[in-house]
């Protein structure tokens, strides 16, 4: 016998946290279209679409550029099954969630791996990494871009010389900067990046947009063992994103119909234009912040604009912060990851979540959770954010 | 400068290939609504709702039963990286595409692969698995239930016994079986599962239903070696699926509405009728298959009903056939897979798309194809069909 299950009916939230983050509603809409075999002609249109946009958000010419067909960290995987094989030494960043899971996977590959390790909230000095590397040979240098556990921009300046000085590719985990911080693959000599699509892309989770240098792809035809992973084989993968056409796995169709949509999206506004719009808005909800009397965990030089790490102050319970939000706003925030858990809330202002609305629902929500907690603000949120847009 | 792209505008097909198949109206509704974080409580609900009508759906019992962040190969892959450690002895039935594929995911594992070959279109009989696993010990026995490269169904009778006696956890591809044709995972002992959601659940591609044994389970929390795949490491996503609701990836939220809705109207259907229907339309398919001179590669007691491959009669341009049926129909069928490319057809009659309409649809449009070639029918196809629904 057959329990009744409910048909979904799931409510209206806005996704303040570090993603999912609000999805643009002509995704939605464009996930709705009638599915297309993954051998259409009229598909294969749609793909080479999807990598001709793909590549101009990411600021690349690389022919290996497409989506992965799973989320963010799948994207990860894929960097490492590809690039590394087993006994190759791998030097890894690692000052949040996602080095430490990037020196996992890369171990999990077989690979050796060096870490160079910082306080998490904390960019990494490109000097630490020189230091790591001197006199020493590695396959692979991987860092994260945008750390979204602490939201910490890692620079990568200076990178692409300590890569070259020990020979190894340089791999860049932009998840959370793609399409909403200035991301330039060829510009600054990136060899492998991977990205995701719920967060500044606004499309919901799912894939995981990947760009391979040619030197990275020569890498990966010359290896000597196959890439433990069938499902992430690039040599496989790129058979049927690339003009052979030959059937892989069957392509997750109306991710990528929401993908497209997100990609056009970006380009219709312009990549300009959307990282400026993070940068103002990130702007005005740190002003805001602050006038409550809240302290953001990372120094405004090191700082993500899509997402902000916010210290929770003494005697807060962030919990009920978090679900107070949630239930009487349909605000959703985040939480803290591994040691920062309960320290910190991650508060994202990322893709079509990223506007002047949300900046003062989510003062105004936190302000409202603050003072149930009998925490009052320390000057008007509201006012230091409008200053904020006006200056 | 940015190239103009052009908003998606995908045609409506009529999907009768191997997959993707025509996708059910509400769940294409289910996968545009609102985006939920992956740890808001109302997601969480709906994540216990799937697991619940998947188990209703597999047969099984199983608490290891949720849906992979990956289309049906990831699922193939989630099996193998987490039950074989490298050196383990593997039996792998290989008589098409995914028997192949899977021994190559085993082999990508460290296996120690053995397999049992079959011609192309022809069942494996389980004595065939008894004397490959005479006298030896192995890991796992792996089989495909419904291999879609050629229409065959796999009868698992019988094949528990074969692993018990070699010591071995049974391992089942039921891509195109489930909710097609009968799948019961805990009466007929199997370990490990998996499927996809573009066959007969009729969502689109980009998950992959998997269900585990307790004693499947239990080999995974005793492994001496980390699973190679983190992405698709179980120790970890049930953590996850499980009451701790640890964060391990970000679910795709959307995909699972999709499924969510897929799995809601199979059980509201009923399986026993949802099976029956798919065994009327591919019995009528058949029939009128018969009267215009094709023959099916499969005999018929071994015969999958989602799925039939037809064989090109002599002189006719299979491509050229796909094509016609694309451009002046709408309709999709597939072509064939390796050896068996450009000698058959294949045409699903899966899920929501297994209806008296398409039989009457694809075998009008495949008489029609078939005279521009100069194939004249052998008989009256529609009346072969009516008659095989009066019968």
């Amino acid at each position: 016998m057959t329990a009744p299950y409910p048909q979904l009916d799931p409510p209206t939230r806005t996704l303040l946290g570090p993603g999912p983050s609000d999805v643009a509603p002509s995704i939605l809409t464009a996930m709705a279209r009638p599915t297309l075999g993954h051998l259409d002609p009229r598909f294969l249109e749609v793909m080479d679409q999807i990598r001709a946009m793909q590549r101009e958000v990411l600021g690349t010419r690389n022919e290996a550029t497409m989506p992965m067909s799973g989320t963010g960290s799948a994207g990860m995987e894929t960097c490492f099954v590809n690039l590394v094989e087993p006994g190759d030494e791998v030097l890894v960043g690692v000052h949040g969630v996602f080095g430490t899971r990037m020196a996992e996977v890369a171990a999990r590959c077989g690979a050796k791996v060096t870490t160079v390790e910082q306080e998490w909230g904390r960019r990494i000095p490109s000097e630490a990494f020189a230091e790591a590397a001197r006199g020493k040979r590695f396959k692979l240098l991987a860092v994260v871009h945008a750390e979204t556990s602490t939201g910490v921009l890692h620079d990568l300046e200076g990178l692409r010389e300590v890569a070259d000085a020990c020979g190894a590719l340089l791999l860049v985990d932009a998840v959370t900067s793609v399409a909403g911080m200035p991301v330039r693959v060829d510009d600054w000599g990136v060899d492998a990046l991977y990205s995701g699509t719920q967060k500044c892309l606004s499309c919901p989770p799912g894939l995981s947009p990947v760009t391979f240098s040619p030197r990275a792809m020569d890498g990966v035809a010359k290896r000597g063992s196959k890439a433990q992973s069938w499902y992430l084989d690039l040599s496989l993968i790129g058979q049927y994103w690339g003009s052979e056409r030959a059937y892989h796995h069957t392509a997750p169709i109306n991710m990528l119909y929401g993908l497209h949509e997100a990609l056009r999206l970006v380009l219709d506004e312009g990549l300009e234009a959307r990282v400026e719009r993070h940068r103002r808005n990130a702007t005005a909800l740190w002003a805001g912040l602050e006038a409550l009397g809240l302290e953001p965990l990372v120094p405004l030089a090191e700082r993500l604009t899509p997402l902000t790490a916010v210290r929770v102050p003494e005697g807060v319970d962030e919990a009920a912060l978090r679900r107070q939000l949630l239930e009487q706003f349909g605000v959703e925030i985040g939480g803290g990851l591994g040691p920062l858990k309960g320290r910190v809330v991650r508060i994202g202002l990322m893709g079509a979540g990223s506007t002047r609305r949300n900046v003062t629902l989510c003062l105004s929500a936190l302000e409202t959770a603050l003072r149930t907690q009998g925490v009052r603000p320390r000057d008007d949120a509201l006012a230091a954010a409008d200053a904020a847009y006006a200056g």
